[in-house]
């Protein structure tokens, strides 16, 4: 039993103080993460604001927000990522999936905010939901948020190795910009979601669930696979325990 | 008595010469705070300049003086921040309404220079006055501010925890991108205010007080929220006297 | 023998599994280089889009690559960069030339799959091929790629100088920032390439070689010049075997 | 004769390699500053590039060039920086002037490349000269460049303050943003200078001096206002002799 109880990590939930902490703040980051992002794409015009300020808007957000409660629950703030330190054992299976249901909650909190918080004829463009661009296959649009997941996590491994102590005043700045460069170079092409957490709220909240699953299969296997190959190719050799 | 005193901050005050450099500190910051912030919002075309330049001129504006000044002061540089710490007995009472009044009167000051500094034909913009957009209520006006006002809080909580070292080198950094993102997501809809000197500085020499109150009690009670939550429910576990 | 093998390196392959994984990292770290920075110079209207977003999308991603992988191969990317350090005897003859052959290999891969990835009428523009603007002579098109490779290696020398360590928690970001400002600045006169393999790649899925040399000769000449004033002129002094 | 030779700084040069080293890092950054700030000016169109691509080039192109030479020579690369510091007794009269010259040359060299480099009728843009925008007085730009020069050298002093050494990871990225603040608010004003080397180098090459006075007298009365106040009213407490 001790084995299978390690996999799904029974063990992480016996802190029931820590636990709820950890989910409050994956909830709150998700709610501040759509209110925020899906602010940026929704404009007073109507038309859609410059490629350049939804991008830093999402970047900005996810680097201040894990700078705040990484401390609490890691700063995961997406299943893709949860779904990443899952793979690599960085977090049991019963803690990620609790992970998973209240990002997507406070994802749908933040849209449902923001649909309160603004005038009804500024609803139309969709608050953010994530569409692929006309031209775009299906297939396609799942390689893209491969590559965004992949790029997101594989730089989430890259920052917090514990053997890279170095690399630890410039990580959350790295996560978020690495965030910001997903979205300049492709929002255009399927909104560059990176976060099935984020694009289920905005799918619920505008109840348009075109092509949903490019936005939750992409991010999420191209974390898993950054996260195996981060930690079988590319990361430091152990520090030593007297680090 | 002593608890009272306590209360009131009395002792804060004994350091005669610590409480004025504290208060210039805080006078200058808001100064500059509102001569570059509303200078980004005012342009020689007479046509707003993009939202990217002003949310990336107030969010840098923040980081470069909490940066400075943070020594001196905490770098406040807003009521609303002030009152989060007034909350959670980080600041004594009477420091704190005295940091409060001369925010407003640096901000004051710092729309009024601005002013004498531009030709006349710029001031018809309304020299950086924060409006609600066409379309929005005062409720939801003050639904959005106090959604910036949390953020904004919750970063400096967040990033300024004495018990997260490791989050020291790129806190003011934090906190201005937390301004930053404020601005490029909501400036559309409120301005963006956050911060009720700057919005009261940009009133006077307007002259336009339509819907003020939006801009004190939205980013207040949202950042004495804030500073509450954090406190109580996601703040870093001790780390001990020998730290 | 041994100083010539010393040239050469080949001291520094005797560690296999060190080297593959420095030529994985580079390997991939091109692709997403190609991928995201191309696909930035990519929009799905036809026109290019704003400058600002390519450049903020090139010098944040060499940021959050150089960040990742640097523990691994030293993050290099960049056939320039690679030539500065083996004109300063940082890295041997033999790994230099096999960086350089896998940083172009991946740029390649990179821009073979945003081309896969996007809709053929996207490919008009030319997937971020590097161009002369109209009125450019070669030679100036030299000049500018020379001051772009000196610029980005004279600060990687300057911030991952062994004898400055003050300058280490910034010092991937700063590197990114050259980037940027190269882009920001150049991106109308040559594309601002800085980098033959990120040339290299675009210029092989386009097919299209007009003045080719100029991405290879002024990027690798102005990081050699660079590296070589840094080491002479401008290196920190040693501060000894203790530190 | 001692206080004299110290006022003058005579002693600083008695080490010539230091004193030749920091002249050419000092040219060399000047250099870098006016081609690629005013690269970043002047665009294939003719028409001027959007003011956030100007003003973040000019902010990271001093934040990469200050972190790669501030061992160096301090990292001035501007007269205003180097006339606040001689008047705190930061830096000797003489070695100061010999910063200043070094810094006009560097700048003048600059922009004589950027001409070299361009084609002919890009250069009716002006190739990044400073001038006052229609209806500013001269008064009017003075003071926009003293509270440039002011803005610039308070964060320089703020974060350089050797008692201040938490503010030492991010201090040029500060520096840089300084820079970036002053010339997204205000660049539509008065071209926004901040620095005498850069405004001389340009006019010379533009043969244009309508009102150049401004930008030597703004930048470096505001940023010897800035350096006295800040030492005199706001420096950190000693940290003491075993820091
Ligand atoms: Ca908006
Ligand atoms: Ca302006
Ligand atoms: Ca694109
Ligand atoms: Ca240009």
């Amino acid at each position: 039993m001790g084995n299978f109880h390690e996999t799904l990590g029974i063990n992480e939930l016996k802190n029931k103080n820590a636990i709820w902490k950890a989910l409050l703040a994956e909830f709150l980051a998700n709610v501040l993460l759509n209110f925020f992002g899906c602010a940026s794409c929704t404009h007073i015009s109507g038309k859609p604001p410059s490629l350049v300020l939804i991008a830093l808007t999402f970047g900005l957000v996810i680097f201040i927000l894990a700078q705040t409660i990484e401390h609490v629950s890691g700063g995961h703030i997406n299943p893709a990522v949860t779904a990443g330190m899952m793979a690599t054992g960085n977090i049991g299976i019963v803690k990620g999936i609790l992970y998973i249901i209240v990002q997507c909650l406070g994802a749908l909190a933040g849209s449902a905010v923001l649909k309160a918080l603004t005038p009804e004829d500024l609803h139309k463009s969709g608050l953010g939901n994530t569409q692929l661009a006309p031209g775009f296959s299906p297939i396609q649009g799942f390689g893209v948020e491969f590559f965004l997941g992949f790029v997101l996590i594989l730089v989430i491994c890259g920052v917090c190795d514990p053997n890279k102590p170095q690399a630890k005043p410039a990580a959350t700045l790295a996560i978020g910009m690495a965030v910001a460069v997903g979205h300049l170079a492709t929002v255009d092409f399927t909104g560059s979601s990176m976060n099935p957490a984020r694009s289920f709220g905005s799918a619920l909240i505008a109840n348009n669930w075109t092509d949903h699953w490019v936005y939750w299969a992409g991010p999420i296997l191209g974390g898993v696979a950054a996260a195996l190959l981060y930690k079988h190719a590319l990361a430091a050799p152990n520090l030593g325990p007297m680090r």
